[in-house]
């Protein structure tokens, strides 16, 4: 061994220690004839003392930043201390040094707040990995795959490995493929999950497995997406919902608890998709803060019993209001005396195209009770009070109303909220709020097809009251018009995202298991006979040797981490991560292979190097 | 949830406990007017008693074999006890049930001894993974999983992810390739090995570092072999040698205790690459038992001072001994009464294709002191008694000689060793013997090519007293014939295999951390400089910003498990495995993917599907 201590662990009590040390040079300080060296490695930074004599071999080798250094002295407690260090008691007396390899000057300084851009810094993602900043989340991640082990272990999950060249399957999301060589004209896929496995597993009696697993999706990637990702992947038999619910909040709950030290005790929210979608907008609402919509006009079809209040805008007289298939407000806290400017920045905010609204409507509550709005002409002071009571408003509060489509208008209030949350500093980044969604849609209606797409994926079971509307009711949608009044359209998936501060961080469903039914969905898909038993037989066929109830979920490992720690991006808690073009840009990665690779494969590339598919 | 209690679980203490039990129906007995039902889960099996009543139920809706049924009712002492079964002193009076999902006849029983073949059992593999053979063999792959993460994080080893998607850089094996549909033309690899991430880390400073991991080789398939497996992979920083021994012989030792109840307390002997060729014929000798080859002539060039005993054979005129580039010896204990019949198969089995020998030469050295060969024309008792002594043999032994070229002959002893070994009962399944050897060839003769491979692979340092061997001497083998005679045919690696019962489970080396030095590797490998820095620049580069001495090692995850499980066979201790076609016959993959598919990736196939390469 290169050393007898790190550099995170020598104490007061360590005083005339003989000790050997190794690691990276942080800091060299030169004081006269003597030096003061930071000596870092993964648990910690040492101050070493190079006297008069060594401070002279200083000078014939010198050492840079990121040398390599190994060095035998005496733990010498300091006489002034740097609390902010928790080697900050104690210094090493240096007796001999030996330099073990020496380091061109990096090209961005190794530091928390470090000059290198993103560019840079994920070519060298090896010295990027150096930084305190980086290093914390790869910690943090390994202790949140730790402590779901430790949890999943102790409720008797096995960890199950399944395969990663299986075979192409593509539903939604394009699959990778691998040329086999050995099965000329053949390709295997890799997983987008281990979905169907996992179900086969159950098949097989093993009832509670898990696996935190590499998952890999060809898709356009968008910001923050990468081609490759890792999932906690998990599944139990004899299981309903509310079982899944309760033994996955105890997974979450045990991981505050090991890595944050954090007691979420309070029940964990549960809403359906509908009060979701009717109350924020979105099926992954922030609740850490109110500014529920008040939904005053609405296309959105909701079971739930909501219904908008259209009283409260009728009759006005407001060509906007009166034009729009949905009106929608929020009443933001505390923004009654917003000046014009800050009003009409709003407005510019909402017209952005990535909102896509016409204009921002804004009605003052003001602190003495008047209320002031940008459509005072078509409302009077009573039919304002009305409408910011019914949104929740207080005086003192500032209400936005946005109108247009369902759709764009949903979005672009939910967005708008969330807006006005981070503005205002009610997301905060150290609260943390637990919400399950619940009874999502089982289909979603594919405009360019004319026919139904699995919202989840086509092995999540109906809710048992709408199996008969699925049996019962031919999946072909004769007016694609009317899509929204075909029978399927208002089928209840057995399914359920765990949503935290408003990112999906899991999802899953109780699971279809009786061959009849799992042909019937794969029918609703569009999927013929053959293409089903092609594809997926494997899977029917072990439906019928006892395939018992059962269900599952499976968590974005790297989301949570990132979520978790504070950020937005997971690429901040991935090792090796690519960038927006799925390159890994240290490697140079993908790459043009030799032509013998490809002659072996039995392929060739069709389209040159360079051109855009 | 389905069921209160487990099948494996209830006993006499929960006499009259009403339970909801859920499972697989194993077998119905029925007696006159009331059955007895087996249901079986994970966890065991519980006796189900259907009364009277239920019987007439029974008759009407009648159970198969692995249909999964739900019964309610309440535990029973039974009277006569079943001892061989843990839920034996009790029985479920069974008040009401209901089947959750039917099942076909499967294909084979469920059952240790099951009569279904590979290739059924491989299909059906969902039903093949019920049988409790091959459940114990999965769980004993999770509980070595398991104990190796916990002493890894008692170590203050880091699970780091590293990619899938990386850049094919082909050294032995060929890469799987992954067309990218983002990066026309270009491809990724999947890795054989994380070997340079691992290394990437440890210039990181994250100096330990594991993975349980899958690898991925597009290698021509032996028997038991898969084309991915998993790794344990493994790597620290600032440490020699010895270091990585302790800590790894550790980590075995934890699993032994952990997994199998075993205490590994003694030394884990140590031998060189020389030596273990020398004594036993192979590189990864089984030590349950002796039987070490005496060498009576060789070729093989040993550094280790290890001398042929020719003159035990010179000047007997005996031209098979003569002729022969090696002779090699071994006593097998208790045989020298062996038949002629005996003695004659033993030389039909050397002289099978496999093993490839001419013939071969027996003495029995009798109880009596008396020597008895079959070249007695050439060696009078004197000589055969002292190449009895040479190879250890006592009285009651038969020796076997072995001569020819020296490769062959010394595999086919090797051979021949380990088969009288398993015959006489020598390798014994619950007998665990582990071995180091240490100081490997750092390089391989590549004939085809008249160049140096690496044995283990381009990371490996050589041993630092062979260092300037390798800088000074021309890497060019001048003369094909006399490449032994080159200085680089004796460098030796700082490289260590362990080895379990005669099967490799590890192996690793100290890594170059120097640039120039892996420059001069790459060199001597016969790679171009561009070619070096086109496939490994970022290593090279990395190796600039102080990198750190280190090195590590990667054990044989699957392989492991089947030796710890007492099988040969690492198919039965992976949940999916592959046939020898690399072939899922479940999934029926790899398979032919859609021309849109194709399209999309810019390749096509210049084979016809089913034309072999």
């Amino acid at each position: 061994m290169y050393r007898t201590h790190t550099c995170g662990e020598l104490r007061k009590e360590h005083n005339g220690l003989e000790i050997v040390l190794a690691g990276w040079v942080q800091t060299v300080r030169k004081f006269g004839s003597i030096s003061f060296i930071d000596l870092r490695d993964r648990y910690g930074v040492t101050q070493l003392l190079f006297g008069e004599e060594l401070n002279k071999e200083l000078t014939e080798s010198p050492l840079g930043r990121e040398y390599v250094l190994q060095v035998r002295g005496t733990v010498s407690e300091r006489s002034s201390k740097n609390a902010n260090l928790a080697t900050g008691d104690i210094e090493i007396n240096v007796r001999s040094f030996s330099i073990l390899n020496k380091s061109v000057t990096p090209p961005f300084t190794i530091q928390d707040d470090t000059d290198g851009g993103d560019d840079l810094r994920m070519k060298y993602r090896y010295l990027d990995l150096r930084r305190q900043a980086v290093k914390k989340n790869l910690e943090l991640r390994y202790a949140v795959g730790r402590a779901a082990r430790n949890y999943l272990h102790e409720h008797q999950f096995m960890d199950l490995e399944t395969p990663f060249l299986i075979k192409s399957t593509p539903e939604g999301a394009r699959d990778f493929v691998v040329p086999s060589r050995m099965n000329p004209g053949q390709f295997y896929a890799l997983p987008q999950s281990p979905q169907t496995f996992k179900q086969l597993l159950m098949v097989s009696g093993y009832d509670r497995y898990y696996q935190i697993v590499k998952c890999f999706r060809d898709e356009d990637l968008r910001a923050d997406r990468q081609p490759e990702f890792t999932q906690i992947d998990c599944e139990m038999s004899f299981v309903e919902q509310e079982d899944i619910l309760s033994m996955f909040e105890g997974m979450i709950r045990h991981i505050f608890r090991e890595v944050k030290g954090i007691d979420y005790s309070e029940k964990v929210v549960r809403m359906t998709w509908e009060e979701a979608m009717w109350q924020y907008g979105n099926d992954k609402p922030d609740i850490r803060f109110g500014m529920k919509i008040l939904n005053l006009k609405s296309a959105f079809v909701a079971d739930g019993g909501q219904v908008a209040r259209g009283e409260l805008i009728a009759g006005a007289g407001f060509g906007v209001f009166d034009q729009a298939e949905t009106v929608l407000a929020i009443a933001v806290p505390g923004c009654s005396e917003y000046t014009r400017k800050q009003t009409d920045e709003l407005t510019e905010w909402v017209k952005r195209p990535q909102i896509g609204m016409q204009g921002l409507v804004t009605i003052r509550y003001n602190q003495d009770g008047s209320l002031k709005s940008s459509v005072d002409k078509f409302f009077g002071q009573d039919k304002l009070k009305a409408i910011a009571e019914a949104a929740g408003a207080e005086p003192g509060d500032l209400l936005l109303i946005l109108a247009g489509r369902e759709e764009r208008t949903r979005k672009a209030t939910s967005e708008l909220r969330l807006e006005m949350g981070k503005r205002l500093g009610l997301r905060r980044e150290n609260e943390f709020k637990l919400l399950w969604v619940l009874d999502f849609p089982l289909f979603e209606y594919a405009e360019e097809d004319n026919r139904w797409v699995a919202r989840h994926h086509p092995f999540t079971s109906p809710k048992p009251s709408d199996i008969p509307v699925m049996i019962g009711n031919d999946p072909r949608i004769a007016d694609a018009d009317k899509y929204l009044e075909h029978p399927y359209a208002r089928i209840k998936a057995n399914a359920y995202d765990m949503v935290l501060n408003g990112n999906e961080i899991g999802g899953g469903s109780i699971r279809i298991y009786q061959r009849e039914l799992q042909e019937r969905m794969f029918a609703a898909l569009g999927m013929s006979k053959e293409e089903a038993l092609h594809k997926f037989g494997f899977l029917l066929g072990a439906f019928e040797y006892g395939a018992p109830p059962h269900g599952g979920i499976a968590f974005g490992f790297d989301r949570l981490c990132a979520i978790l720690g504070g950020s937005e991006s997971i690429r901040d808690f991935i090792a090796f991560p690519k960038n927006n073009s799925g390159r890994d840009v240290m490697l140079d990665a993908p790459a043009t292979i030799d032509k013998k690779q490809l002659i072996e494969l039995g392929i060739i590339s069709i389209r040159p190097e360079g051109e855009q598919s």
